[in-house]
């Protein structure tokens, strides 16, 4: 597998565009629209939260069969908690799809992402629809990773190929989302593409497992929103045999979707709202990974450790309080921690390290914390940022 | 019941006092001591954080016989993450109390509040203790309550004066806290002395059911404590015959020891780091009470609810997709909500209500937001405070 460049433009025998139908008052870009030349295989991964936004459901619906050949989605607005009338307003997202491109309106998937409770506005998306299905491109997959930002800084797109049966794939992804991140999932829409060829009940598991090595290891404010989406679309344009079994093709596969979505979910803890700082967080020698990821995202969702980390202040205290309040075992007294190379607690006292040191460190736009809790062999990587003002400024309103 | 003011110093037959022993860099007061006259029951509540600081390590050890006479707390300095030293420093100074109210240490009970991870500076702790001990006096509870403060504002006292077997008795506490509070108790320091007579079984079981009340439902920031500390004195000074079982007087007992707790409870709340705004969350119709304060509780952490009061945005979308992700049952098409008595959503959609209206309950210093999940009979009431920019002010060091 080798990183590529050019996000979901990369991949064979996807047209995708993104258009500005009038949804944000900005006047900013706000539909995206992604189609395939034929039909593909799909998987989704979608929010666990009990209050699901309508295009969630809609395509939960749609994707059941396995097989879909576009996906629109608008920004702008959630079109979550919306009553029944949002349900139709999905459906009628995707028969206007269907319409424009000429498909059954089962093959389209709709996401949407925005301020929740508002009636979505229909004429725009009509025009919105029309306006995406005229301008479909090979290359137009930048517009797409634009027209789905809502609170996020730059737009996230990324790309891998790799080889399968001899032949080379290509998979990239989109994916939008800085706020109301998670570890269990987010206010996010994930798009991804494949020109492999491969069984669905396979893409499905890679799918699942990719996501929680990656989206579900960021934590931005711990909150879950209502509309999280992942989807893959898979082609087959790469000519391969078809993946239908495990093995080493498989494991290329799943290499090369990891590797998209770990780098998409970099990149939305690094567009934290207000984010300052990017965080490593590295928890081993736990009793087992269960243990260590309730640790991670503990310390990851603490405001007292963000604001800290915003602070460039190596309060290690508020580590250690909050790895105690996670639910993991911890033996209190055997704790060691590093900023970056730099050893700060030693079996859960200080080492004595000069402080001027760990500020340096915290300096920097990046840095890693290691927690070594002496247990076990259970181990997580997981990312995060830290917590200041302007993540309050985006948010009162 | 009724309640009366002045605090601990309502409550006869004890002396307390704060001075200033030089923890502090501020000069303040950080040490506070409180004293029975003769040997009293006692029972606590201590964090279930597994990282546990060395003062309730001690004070958990010396409550177990049932019996105390004196507590001596500092503030400015946790000892937490202080290691095997650190244990030695809090029975230090349990002794160095013992030695100068001429007990022996194991009726006294130590605390701790402030910074984790840095030694108790013993100097000043010895000079502390012989400074309080010389200046205690019977209506020295308010310095007392001065004298455990951290980042309070201000200093938190309640009392009451209940009837028990024709006789009088009173009921009075202290409480330090405004960050790190988390419904599972807090950065929190709680002494409640009573003159009333009770066996010690009771007298826990009534201070645990209160702290389940009162405490375990606050939420500043969701993050939790090493040193959390509810102990409560009883001197048996009112002359009632001992309430030795369940009844009417220890119903009494019950109701007042609640109200002193909750009253302290959603001072802190009100304290909270930060805060502007206090808001009072009743969440009811969910399939259970375990379902309701997990309701409450996600939404009183959800740092994106919280920046919204904060904004004075009824943002309700922000409830419901918090409250969907609290892992209580949830139907996403039944839920009501009010701010104060204003319907703005009902069977999960907005009621159409004015967003002035909306706005205009929510400049107020306190205001209550109601759920109602229409699922059952299980209900909470809980406290919280929004989240603003001095929130990260504070806690950048």
């Amino acid at each position: 597998m080798k990183e590529i460049y050019g996000g979901i433009t990369t991949v064979q025998g996807f047209r995708s565009t993104g258009v500005k139908s009038g949804i944000k008052t900005s006047g900013d870009m706000d539909m995206a629209m992604i189609v395939s030349d034929e039909q593909a295989t799909a998987a989704g991964v979608f929010t666990t939260n009990k209050v699901k936004s309508a295009p969630v459901l809609v395509s939960m619906e749609h994707i059941k069969s396995g097989k879909a050949q576009a996906i629109v989605a608008n920004s702008g607005n959630a079109n979550a908690c919306t009553g029944e009338k949002g349900i139709q307003n999905a459906r009628k997202m995707a028969e206007l799809a269907a319409l424009a491109l000429r498909l059954p309106p089962n093959l389209v998937l709709v996401a949407s992402t925005g301020k929740i409770g508002r009636p979505l506005p229909m004429d725009k998306i009509e025009q919105g629809i029309k306006l995406a299905a005229s301008e479909l491109s090979y290359d137009g997959g930048h517009k797409a990773a634009r027209a789905i930002m809502t609170t996020d800084t730059f737009p996230k797109e990324s790309s891998a190929e790799f080889d399968v049966k001899g032949k080379k794939a290509r998979i990239g992804g989109i994916v939008k989302g800085a706020g109301m991140i998670d570890p269990t999932m987010a206010t996010m829409l994930c798009f991804i593409i494949t020109d492999v060829a491969i069984e669905q009940n396979l893409l499905q598991e890679a799918l699942k497992e990719a996501v929680n090595k990656s989206f579900n290891m960021i934590c931005v404010d711990g909150d879950m929103s209502t509309n999280d989406t992942v989807i893959i679309l898979a082609n087959g344009k790469a000519g391969n045999d078809i993946i239908d079994k495990k093995g080493s093709d498989y494991d290329n596969f799943c290499e090369a979707i990891t590797f998209v979505t770990t780098s998409l979910a970099k990149m939305i803890a690094k567009d934290g709202e207000g984010a300052t700082k990017f965080v490593e967080l590295r928890i081993k020698g736990a009793k087992n990974d269960e243990d260590a990821i309730m640790v991670g995202h503990n310390i990851s969702r603490s405001p007292l450790v963000k604001t800290a980390i915003f602070g460039e202040d190596p309060n290690w205290g508020r580590l250690m309080a909050s790895l105690g309040s996670s639910g993991a075992d911890v033996n209190q007294f055997t704790v060691d921690i590093w900023f970056d190379d730099l050893k700060i607690v030693e079996n859960s006292v200080s080492t004595g390290f000069k402080e001027e040191e760990a500020k340096e460190i915290m300096k920097n736009d990046e840095f890693i914390i290691t927690i070594d809790l002496k247990l076990g062999q259970g181990q997580a990587i997981m990312w995060t940022c830290d917590f200041s003002y302007d993540y309050v400024k985006i948010n009162i309103t």
